[in-house]
């Protein structure tokens, strides 16, 4: 997801080394068409910044995709401001970059840029390619980016949270073996009514399986009617957790494993 | 929040009527210090859209603040792709609008304009104002807008779903009291351990109340942690709600009401 110099090209080359071929897709949707159609082996999109929250959009992909999840990879977030060889950093009138990445340096800029016009483009590199001819434009991206379109660094570090970091997803076509030390995502969906969100969690407690995450986006089904995103510790084939599964499946309207895969290190 | 024109007016026009005075705000953090300053009496903020799901920065303001909520409004919202008196609609190769507008028109565009360019703006009023000059750009905003601009509809009612529509929150510095038909609305948080959120709904289950919607949205504390957004049927002076607050504000490591309202009618 994202063209060369993203921070998805840098999980892309943590998960699968160097030598892996990557190819740049301009939206999640068409990061996950090319896997499905077999173009590609495996597709990364981030998922998750521990200071902005959940990607929608990838959550979303899933609801319409039947790709599975087969790993996951961690990765620190530094952010710095960038400038072409023209600028100086007096004259920055407008801060190009994600949205996600213009949150993860709100108050950063609130200091240090006030008045700059902040505008939300479709990914950090594109906002770095995009400054190099104008003469008082910044953009916020990582050392890929400023490396990769030759721009100069006019502050590093900038994001708000020393520890900000985002999770990445490998999506394919296939169920990957327990390692030993996994995560498991699903989909389910119930009816809406008191105690939906409760009794679905009843089983994983009666297992004493650990849950990580458990996010809500609204359902296709009908206004204000939702799905749970649930991510939790284990691998799909472990007994308390086969037992989990065949327990929900019978309790809820709808149920995805989206697959199990090895946890992320940072 | 947001300038004359955007559906925040509108739904504060709902809530309040014509004759109240409203005051444009160009962040949801400024709408919140206006209020707790004592600038405002109230704020209006947009909080969950149907089809796009929640709005992260109202939620986040509230981690940030002491406000209350006071009420809640529900608006049906409809979009048109708006163009200046000089573009014709073969014409566009940019379309401007706030990013939750942009997501809510995704698979029209993606149809009907798959080659423009989308630019997510701090709002749809400054999307409208901006393509008056311009001769390929278009907007996506309402009818307000349209007006106020004086733009051309090339397409109304654009959005993706026909039931689209958008919570707004009504924040003040004061309790409301029951009005036979509320919702309430607490932020959460407990240890990140196994059945923590399950725990922590137990007590509404107990109860019998309704819970409507539950957020999670990273916290301050701590990369990978969790506050939950949790709303519920009921006023927080009802008896059975008294129980479940005070059970509550035992079993976890921070409990915040942040009111009772009584619910939109559409």
């Amino acid at each position: 997801m994202g063209p060369e110099g993203t921070f998805t090209q840098q999980a892309a080359i943590k998960h699968f080394g160097h030598s892996a071929i990557t190819k740049s897709m301009n939206a999640i949707d068409e990061v996950f068409r090319e896997v499905d159609a077999g173009s590609a082996n495996y597709g990364v999109v981030p998922v998750e910044n521990s200071t902005e929250g959940v990607i929608n959009h990838t959550l979303d992909a899933f609801l319409a995709s039947s790709l599975k999840i087969c790993g996951e990879v961690e990765l620190r977030i530094h952010h710095n401001l960038l400038v072409g060889h023209n600028t100086h950093k007096d004259k920055i009138t407008r801060v190009y970059s994600h949205a996600q990445s213009l949150a993860q340096c709100r108050q950063w800029l609130d200091i240090n840029y006030p008045n700059a016009e902040r505008v939300a483009v479709s990914s950090n590199a594109d906002a770095a390619k995009r400054i190099n001819g104008e003469w008082n434009s910044a953009a916020i991206a990582g050392d890929m980016a400023a490396e990769l379109y030759d721009l100069e660094k006019v502050s590093e570090k900038i994001e708000d949270r020393p520890d900000n970091s985002t999770r990445f997803l490998i999506v394919g076509r296939e169920d990957v073996l327990s390692s030993g030390d996994d995560k498991t995502s699903i989909i389910v969906a119930s009816k809406n009514q008191p105690g939906a969100l409760y009794n679905l969690l009843a089983p994983f407690y009666k297992e004493g399986i650990d849950l990580t995450r458990v996010e809500t986006r609204p359902s296709r089904e009908g206004k204000w009617t939702y799905v749970f995103f649930v991510d939790f510790k284990g691998h799909k084939d472990d007994p308390g957790i086969v037992k989990v599964l065949s327990e929900l499946s019978q309790n809820t309207t709808d149920l995805r494993v989206l697959g199990s895969y090895p946890k992320a290190v940072l």
